[in-house]
Parts: C-alpha cells; structure tokens; sequence
C-alpha cells in the first residue's frame, strides 16, 4: 500500500466526545456563555483533536515553507521574476523573510521544502531539498505534473508532517512560495468548489487588470480541458508541487492527530484536494486567515471554515497562518487555565 | 493645574515623519507592496508614536482592568447579581479569569485597579485599591457621578498608566469589570457619536429580548436629560467609574507615548469621552477587536478605527486587547527585522 493510502486510512475523525465535553466545559467557566465567541469553538475543535478535554495547549509550533515553481509563470500571470522563488527561499534560509519574523514572534520553528523551484538550490540548514521536478509544466497548455509526480509530492508533504511531529511539534503550520502559484490555486478552486474561474481568480500579489484578464483567461482554458471526477487527476492537471505538497502535509497531520492551522489561498486551495482525498481530515485544520485573493473565501466556504483573521494580507509564506497561532494557543488556554463558577466562587445567572 | 489639565497639554500628536518612513521601509521590505494589510498600517502607527522607524518591538504588556459598579443596575438591565463585580476581582486577583489565561500566553501582566466596586474588597499583590465611591448612582434617574467624582477616577487612570509605565511597561492594554458597564457604555456612545439608543444598545453578557427593551429605554431616558455640550458632563452624568478611569488611562498613556490596546464597548466608549477630551490622543490608540455588542462598532467609526480581531467576543476584561497583542508585536518586528530586496538580494517587479 502506498504511504498515501496507508495515511489516509489512518485518519480518524475527531472526537465528538471531547468535543461535547468542551463544549459542556465552557459553559461552567467565569463568563457569560458564549462569550469567546469563535475561541470557544476552536476550543472544542482543539479537545475533538486531542480526544480529551482540556486539550494540551500547543506549545511548539512549526512551520513547513513548500516552495516549487510554475510552468504558468510563461503566460505572463505575475509581474514577479521566476527566480525570485529560489531568491526567497535563500531569504528564508537566511531567517530575513516575513515567515521568519512572525514565526520568531510566537516561537516557532521554519523549515523550507524545495519540491519543485526550477533552478537548483544550495543547501541550508533549514532546507529540506525535495525536489520532485523542476518546476510544473504549464497548466494553460496541458497537464502541469504527471500522476506521479503529484503522488510523490503529496507523500513528500506527508513524511514532512510526519517527520516534524516527531522531532515535537505539537502545531502544525502551513506557508508555501511560489511565484504563479494563485494561479494554480484559482483553477484548483475553480475545479473543486465548481466555482467560475472569473470569481476566484484574483490579483494575487497585486497585479494590473490587464494581467487579471489574461490570468483568469487561463484558468478557463484549463478548466475548460479538466476532468474533475478524481481529486489526484485535478491537483496534477492544475496544481502545482506545492500545492501537492501542502495535500500531503495536511493529510500527514490529521493521521498524526495534530492540528494544522492554515494560511491563505495557496493553503486552502491544497485544503480542498485534501479534503476531497479524505474528507474527515478537515477535522484537523483551522483557518488562520481569510486572504484578499477573491478565491480564499471561496475555498473556506466550500469547507465550512471560519477564519480567525482578516487581516486584508496577501503575502502567503504562512504569514497568516502563524500570526494565528497565539489564538489557537489561547483557545486551549481558556479549557484548561479558566476556573469554574464553582471553584471561584462567581455566581452564574 | 490639575493632573488632568498637565496630561492633556503634555499629549502631542504621533510623529508623521517616522510614519512616512515607515511606510517607505514597507516598500522596500522582501514582499509584495501592501502584502501586509492592516499590519503595515500598524507598523506605521507605532513608528509615529514611538517618533522613530523601525519602532521598537513592545514586549512588555501590561494588563489594567478597572473594575466599579453602576447604580443602573437597580433598572434590571442584566440578570447578573451585582456582587459578581467583586467576585471577578476576586478571580482576577486569584488568576483565574479568561484575561488572566489570556495575559499568560502573551506574558503581560496583570493589575486590577478598584474605582468603584460596591463592597470594601480585601486586599490583594495585583489589587490597586483606588476606590471613588461605592458605586456611581443610576444614571436613569440623574447624573451617575458628580463632575469632581469623574475627575477623580479619570486622574486615577492617569496614574494608573503612568506608574505601569514607570515600572517597565511598554504596551498597555485596556480591562474593564462592571456588572451592567455595558449600559453606560451605550450611553456614553449614543451621546458621543449622536447615535440612536436604539442602535447602539445591545444584549451584553446576552440578555433576552425584554432586558434589552428596559435597558434601550433606560438610555433613551437617560439621554433625553442630557447636556451633551462637554465631554466630562456627559462622563459624570452617564458613564461609569471605570469608564472614567479607562479615559485618564488612555490619555496617560499617550502623554507617555505609549501605545495602548483597546478592548471592546466599554474601552472604546472611554475613548470617545478621551479623544472628546484631546483629539490627537488617539494617535496613540489601536483597536484591539470589535466586540459583537453594536455600540463599539459605532464608536469605532467615529473614532476612525479599523478593528484587528472579529472573534465575535461579548466579554471585556481587556480579553479581546491581550488576544490582539501578538499582533501589535508582530507589525513592529516587522519593519525591524526583515531583509529588504537590496539587503537579501531578491528581484523586485
């Protein structure tokens, strides 16, 4: 059996014991029921996770950069140079990016994932080289991976969770970088919210109208050739490595049992292949942020996600994602730190 | 001159130099331009008030929850006993309440300042007790203060921002306690903003639909008497203590120049009757959340504030700030620490 299969076999959907026992929880702590609003169900969601109630505050979080490069990039999607995916990825090595920074802020750890920037990289200490190609294909003209190259991918970014949740990490956190890559993400989540490609095509890093015409022009010339009936066949058709990647990732930590919390649009994009892989690993995720980029929003309904920022970013790297953290913190916080009516004496209503 | 006379002179507007700079640093910095959203907004606003870019990164929280009683609850505008006022002081006091969880996962501290609670409190290590009186009257049926009373807890807030200040803190942050605050609050707003009592009040701790018909009536009352010609007439004659003492301590803080977060209806009502009291003190302010109750909305458009969290949070205590802290941290250390395009060698467009 393929460690795919074996992953996805693996997943379990949360416990709706824990859950109930939260929920119950919450209701005898000092404040008003309801009070935490959206704290309240990440608390129960954090309890479903962890089977028990209070969940264990998470407190090492780690974040996995995928970076890749897109075949896409030649139709003139994105003013941004190709090069400047292998640019950042040294920028990320270098601890010098927004990711870094944010992930110094709530102690988290950064590790980069080439799994498919064109050029070949330098080694680093906190680069994983993973390349499964160099770069896609482009998706205006045909397939942008092979099956096989996506399947590869995907376990790539399983074996990542895997291996981060061995060395301790307790949270895990999405970031991806990839110069075109919103553009795979709009045809990913035309493709699988049966969504139209000019409602979830956006300006990504903030392109002209010119460049958003000929961008969503793409995605319809791709979706228009797409047979959406498997979920692999779509991510290799579209997607990119990364996108593939963050799949796997996401599937690694719900057969981990360990909650991921993901970023904007690339992430959730990779959240719908995921979810249409194994629809009980979303149990495991929770939206860091809601991106600008049009098809975020989109990609979270599909999958019935509030997130907890709207923060207008549009950056990816996983900033979104880890400024979320210190929330996810908190929500678990509260189960287990807050007394009870009961215990310090506060009468209820 | 008094304490309040010398802090309102002594408050300057932020340095717009330092914010021009840093928003040409944002530019520069290893990322789409405007990526960042709302956080370079942010960043900016600190490195006009810290008059310097980049701004220095605020790593010393500190939590001020005021805590007082209001007069009005004997109009049955919540079914909360009176008693749990003291009783939450009590929890504060012990640790275990939602702010105290929250304040420990971003490692600020935490000082509860009685300005009115109705019963004598015991003494306690984090317990200022700074008591004004024994509870302000009900504001349905005259003034809640006297004018001398609301100048007293003002100036209490005033030195209770300034000592915090003293003793290390470089971040404040705004709590609050009061069964039936969230009464005053919306008339401090419908008088402030000239909004409709109707569309200001709201449920609180979430009250039936009954209570809230009293409660909008006793603040159409209430605001039928009033002379809305000065901000402290209005303070004394609808607010609370806490409300007070809430308005010294921002405008302490920015006579300090120290950034402070606010929490949801109570802080941003405090903020109206400050910024009524010197409009250039906001420059210092940041808007941690928006609460669910309908008045802070109102207020925070008319303070021009955009909101950092909608978590759909209705409980005060200065929880919603503290959740926003990281992020307040996160947009300084930003413009410190990352690379720029020159500096880490990545191509712009």
């Amino acid at each position: 059996m393929s460690l795919l299969s074996q992953t996805v076999s693996a997943i379990r959907p949360a416990c709706q014991r824990a859950v109930d026992e939260a929920d119950a929880r919450q209701a005898r702590l000092t404040k008003p029921p309801g009070s935490m609003g959206q704290l309240e169900d990440l608390g129960a969601q954090l309890a479903g996770i962890a089977r028990t109630c209070p969940p264990p505050v998470p407190l090492r979080p780690a974040v996995a950069v995928f970076a890749a490069d897109h075949g896409v990039h030649a139709q003139g999607v994105t003013p941004w140079p190709q090069e400047v995916t292998a640019q950042m990825v040294a920028n990320f090595a270098a601890g010098g990016a927004v990711v870094n920074a944010l992930a110094r802020q709530v102690g988290a750890s950064v590790t980069v994932v080439d799994v498919g920037v064109a050029s070949d990289l330098p080694d680093a200490p906190n680069l994983l080289q993973r390349k499964v190609a160099h770069g896609t294909r482009d998706l205006a003209v045909g397939p942008a991976m092979t099956r096989e190259q996506a399947r590869q991918a995907l376990e790539t970014g399983i074996t990542v969770a895997g291996d981060l949740v061995e060395a301790g990490a307790d949270l895990l956190v999405t970031g991806d970088m990839g110069i075109a890559n919103t553009t795979a993400s709009a045809a990913l989540i035309a493709a699988l919210t049966r969504g139209e490609p000019a409602e979830v095509t956006g300006r990504g890093t903030g392109i002209d109208d010119v460049t958003l015409q000929r961008k969503t022009a793409v995605v319809q010339r791709a979706l228009a050739r797409l047979d959406r009936s498997e979920p692999l066949t779509v991510l290799a058709e579209v997607g990119g490595l990364e996108h593939a990647a963050l799949a796997g990732y996401l599937l690694g930590a719900a057969a981990r049992r360990v909650p991921v919390v993901l970023d904007g649009v690339i992430a959730v994009s990779a959240a719908l292949v995921a979810s249409a892989l194994c629809p009980a690993a979303a149990d495991y995720w929770v939206a860091g942020h809601v991106s600008v980029e049009p098809g975020a929003r989109a990609a979270l309904d599909h999958l019935g996600m509030e997130p907890l920022l709207d923060l207008h970013l549009r950056l990816g790297e996983g900033s979104g994602a880890v400024l979320a953290v210190p929330l996810v913190q908190s929500a678990a916080r509260l189960l287990s730190e807050v007394a009870t009516f009961d215990s310090a004496g506060v009468s209820g209503t």
